[in-house]
């Protein structure tokens, strides 16, 4: 249930979209490598790697997508609140599970330490909100909406990763999860993020933020979890950057285990608490040979299909159906 | 340098204000109380302890006062989310000392572990926020200042507290450290947010945040954080709730050490990281008899005096004059 394995769909949308696009996530990336020097020694060098790391920047290219291409610094600013808001929490997940590895670089927790990476992780999601207001400030807050709407989407979003969080935590090895407990839990944890970037990109260029780009957002956030966690079942860790069974490890039930065991009762009997990573293996092989991740993978895809089936709707611009369209299909193409 | 072991000024400043103050803090109270009941089984019994265990709400008084009478709903969720933050921080920092007790009670961490507390502090943070824009939108943004200058300012706070935490962690077990450093630690750490708690307080009822009730706040909460490593010292454990030399324990070099070591030159050769409770006691007994801590506490009531300098100037009502000074009073008698 880790957010990080799937490399993104950047290019395949830079090559579609016009100047503007990879313009505008330059400058992303030109500020959050500005926020990682700017810290000096409290910082330090661990989170200057998360921050520059790169990674799929999936969100901030929803937010840029949504607000369009006469968006300017507010909605820079946006995109990178919602990073860095992504960011904090991989930080802090990465405590909790104690993962050793993230985009084939240590840890802040692995380099620096529990203390440093809880401090970390506070300090990132901290800046996002500062990044927002300072945004209203560049822009003149009076006139051009405010930066109150992103600060309201934003703080409502991380409200509900922290409590996907602890819902996770709560239904830790438990085998007997509901599929509806699950699909709620990634819908607090991952796809209200999705949903936020869409929103505050609409919001910080002034528009409104409407119900479809929300429903967009959420679907293809979801499907992008499934997908993740078809991803360890299936590895390969070359490809994943993690072994084989990660949340399986962790007592973490995700959809795979909950369909398979479906199929194969016994797997409900299956002590997660007792795996290594060699019976994690073996685990795995034996929910892949249920058959259950095809089935997850097609829900994914259905997912993948509602959200292109929103776009083709007057509150989308030409521009935005194509490059949100790439933006869907990239999500898939990269597990399959 | 923990942030909680005295209790407050509140029943002095509770005699001196009029209905409207004990009032208003009845509301904090009771939106406290209501978040910890609205988050259902992700929180948990474990947050809401934290959220109603009382402490003494020493940053939404100032919120409160530094409103003044007339203030509305949205001074009410500028003083929650002051707290929320205050409470994150708090949660975090048990995490990072693997604290047993706060407050007469268990810890989150100790608790529901590691997870759920790192996951609760998240929750309490993302809620700070959240509850800063419902103010805007309770109030109607438009007219009133929108709620935007207090998310800044308390977002600007949050950052210098991860800011102090992380130097904290970074200055760990090193007697060296001067005190300059030690000083630049108590301003992100402690004093930021009481400043910030009286620039909120301006901002929620439309009124302009002074210099000068920034500099009260920097003050007193200066004065507070000295005051509390003294406590550290000293004990009784029985009013401190936590062993005497828990700094220590934890390798945080605090004031009185720094300057007990200009007297007790052999004090630098404390092996911090070979501390046990016995120890620790022992360490304390010497930098008291240095004498160290009746400088520490000279310079807090110092500061104190200072901060109550401030309130002789017409940015401050005469209301606002009596009980601030009651708050600053109440910084230093409880210490004495």
């Amino acid at each position: 249930m880790s957010r990080s394995a799937v490399p993104p769909p950047v290019t395949a949308v830079m090559e579609a979209a016009d100047d503007w696009l990879p313009a505008r996530l330059a400058e992303v990336e030109r500020r959050l490598a500005e926020l990682a020097a700017g810290h000096g020694r409290e910082l330090g060098e661990h989170a200057e790697a998360t921050l520059t790391a790169g990674g799929k920047r999936l969100r901030p290219l929803l937010v840029l997508i949504c607000a369009g291409p006469t968006a300017g610094d507010r909605t820079v600013r946006a995109a990178v609140a919602v990073e860095l808001v992504h960011m904090a929490t991989l930080v802090h997940d990465d405590v909790l599970d104690g993962a050793p590895v993230r985009r084939g670089r240590p840890t802040v927790v692995a380099s620096a330490g529990r203390g440093a990476a809880i401090g970390v992780g506070d300090l990132l999601f901290s800046r996002a909100f500062a990044e927002l207001t300072s945004a209203a400030a560049t822009e003149g807050a009076a006139e051009s909406g405010d930066g109150d709407g992103e600060v309201a989407e934003l703080s409502s979003a991380a409200v509900a990763l922290a409590r996907g969080e602890l819902a996770q935590r709560h239904d830790a090895y438990d085998t007997s999860l509901a599929e509806e407990r699950y699909l709620h839990r990634c819908a607090l944890k991952t796809a209200r993020l999705f949903e936020a970037a869409c929103r505050v990109g609409r919001l910080s260029s002034g528009q409104p933020g409407s119900d479809r780009i929300a429903a967009f957002g959420r679907e293809i956030g979801l499907s992008f979890q499934l997908l993740d966690d078809v991803l360890d079942v299936t590895g390969p860790p070359e490809r994943t950057g993690k072994a084989r069974g990660t949340d399986l490890l962790d007592g973490t039930v995700t959809l795979p285990l909950i369909l398979a065991i479906r199929r194969d009762h016994d797997l409900a009997d299956v002590d997660l608490r007792g795996l290594d990573a060699g019976s994690a293996e073996r685990a795995c092989d034996r929910i892949a040979a249920t058959g259950a991740l095809d089935e997850v993978r097609d829900r994914a895809r259905a997912g993948i299909e509602r959200a292109k089936g929103l776009l083709g709707d007057d509150s989308f611009t030409p521009v935005e159906r194509r490059l949100l369209s790439l933006i869907a299909d990239g999500v898939v193409e990269r597990y399959s």
